[in-house]
């Protein structure tokens, strides 16, 4: 395909900080932008030339979306699938592709995707029901985690299961919807790849870089991670085996757990920009935001090269009311996603330091 | 004042590059953006929450956007006063202040606010007639440059006089308008300061820069100016006095020109952000965005360390034609302004490398 000119416009399912930051790194290449989300005055429509507020599943105005954009692509996975449908009937190219949406918004799909390409994940198994989870944990053994297959994020539709005592009443608890358990890995910390793929088959990765969640939660992102160049390169490799899979185009994101013996655990991947990938913003070449508009374009890649140490930090929730410490010190990078209200565990904004 | 926190609403005047790209630095601090221009589908306007198309005298216009901003700011000095008189009159703050827009924005005044100041400048006279431009070219000497008082930019209403004879017609030429005569300055190089005075008359300052102007055109911006420390110093000292003079607030340029000796000759001001100050958006730890925003917000200030040597490039008319190019250019920072037409003259975009 041929690169699309400045003052075509893409279109962005969702209006949260990620489509914010994905239209401010349009707008930046001289791009139109056009959101799409059931939400009034949302955080992305506010920095966006056009919004359409609707429903997923709302035919005509996806149609509608489609006929003014050249293009869409998602800051989330749970895009439903007639949603993508949809915008590829009425004649719009949607990136990535919804094979691979498909793929990353089912927990069985792509951890059973990650095996097959010989990417190592913890032992999981379906569960559709209590006796299920039983006869997987006979599997698996306790500890473990049981998952909803799908709409979970940040935590949200999980239960801990410590014992074979423990499972009593889980598949309940998670809402008795079709899920998998997975085995506990005793990791000794976490990473994350960012890689892209561009139209032409281009290819270019971040420096991987290393995470500490709370609460299920993101709360900071460092770099450079403490792992071996031998587990570095297999994850990048592990991102651009799933992208050639996938025929992919755009920024995806896979996170793994590192073993004490640097090997690696795929834990899940978001076929989109993604938190851990915020420190990009300042401290590499091209922003995870940029890059994304890049491929998704049809544009060449940017250069990927991190040009510090650097430290992320997620401002959840309470966190935000910091801003003014935050805004004072001059080593941070402050940013706010334009969230009108403050509630636990929600995404306010982060702060990125550089150690020049 | 206290600093308006995160949610509020920044007021620009103006829906160019300049208003777009405060825009998006607002956006990256939680602000939201409303934009007051006579454009339809301005620059500035696709990347704003709200947008108010009138004209910058239309008083009922003027007190709507008022009422939803809480500042003011133009990406311009030619702000008309009963525009900025409107705008105070609803209540709402207007920064940089009207005197500091009244003086920049009238050559006679800027020079002689520059001389009371202890801030040299060529040599200059008021013009009114073509008279007093025979009477001034007889004081001053040839060559010598007419300008009109007000309006000016990129070149604009100037007719340069080579001659006494040269003079005829002259003050026909540029319009029969209010002007100034100004005697022409042998200089080496052009550079400005960039500095930035907070509402709590905190001031920062950004590393001199070294312009290259064609066609009176801002063609290009290196970083380090080949100055020396004391005239980096000097020029520094002339932007500091200006803003405490001024009681402003928001980020200043002031353009010299360099004489062989090393003295500088204020050529003119600008009450904004600046062209020549695009680098800092990947070169300093501050964007010029971001500082005028936080300056009129009332935050502190961001730190302005230069992060490498830098050169930025501007796009006029058909140059940004190769934007290809430039996508292609691992080591280029593309920026596009989102105009529909090239024009000749016109800035479309600008192209920032580092060297790190």
């Amino acid at each position: 395909m041929s690169a699309l000119p400045p003052g075509s416009t893409i279109g962005i399912l969702g209006g949260g900080q990620l489509g914010r930051m994905l239209a401010n790194a349009a707008a930046e290449l001289g791009l139109d932008v056009a959101i799409y989300t059931p939400e009034q005055d949302s955080p992305a429509s506010r920095v966006a030339a056009h919004t359409i507020v609707g429903d997923y599943r709302d035919q005509a105005k996806l149609t509608a979306f489609a006929k003014r954009v050249d293009v869409v692509t998602s800051e989330f996975e749970n895009v439903p699938a007639e949603t993508a449908a949809a915008l590829i009937a009425a004649g719009v190219r949607v990136a990535p592709n919804p094979q691979a949406l498909a793929v990353a918004q089912d927990r069985l799909e792509e951890k059973t995707f990650f095996n097959a390409n010989g990417i190592a994940t913890a032992p999981f198994a379906e569960v559709n029901s209590q006796a299920d989870l039983e006869a997987a944990l006979g599997k698996i053994g306790a500890p473990a985690i049981l998952k909803t297959r799908r709409m979970g994020y940040d935590g949200q539709g999980q239960a801990r299961i410590m014992s074979a005592a423990g499972a009593a009443g889980a598949f309940d608890r998670i809402g008795a919807r079709p899920a998998i358990l997975e085995g506990f890995c005793k990791f000794e910390r976490e990473v994350s790849i960012i890689g892209a793929r561009g139209a032409s088959a281009a290819t270019a990765f971040y420096d991987i870089c290393e995470n500490e969640h709370a609460g299920g939660i993101l709360s900071r992102t460092k770099l450079p991670a403490a792992v071996s160049a031998v587990t570095a390169d297999e994850a990048q490799r592990a991102a651009f085996l799933i992208m050639e899979q996938l025929d992919y185009v755009g920024v995806l994101t896979i996170e793994f757990f590192v073993m004490a013996n640097g090997a690696l655990i795929a834990n899940e991947m978001a076929p989109r920009v993604h938190n851990s990938g915020h420190w990009t913003i300042e401290g590499a070449a091209t922003s995870q935001f940029e890059q994304h508009i890049r491929a998704i374009a049809g544009w060449p890649l940017g250069a990927t090269a991190q040009l510090a140490e650097v430290e992320m930090i997620n401002l959840i929730g309470a966190d935000v009311e910091h801003w003014r410490t935050y805004a004072l010190d001059e080593d941070a990078h402050l940013h706010l996603y334009g969230k009108r209200d403050i509630r636990p565990g929600r995404k306010m904004g982060h702060v990125t330091r550089l150690r020049r």
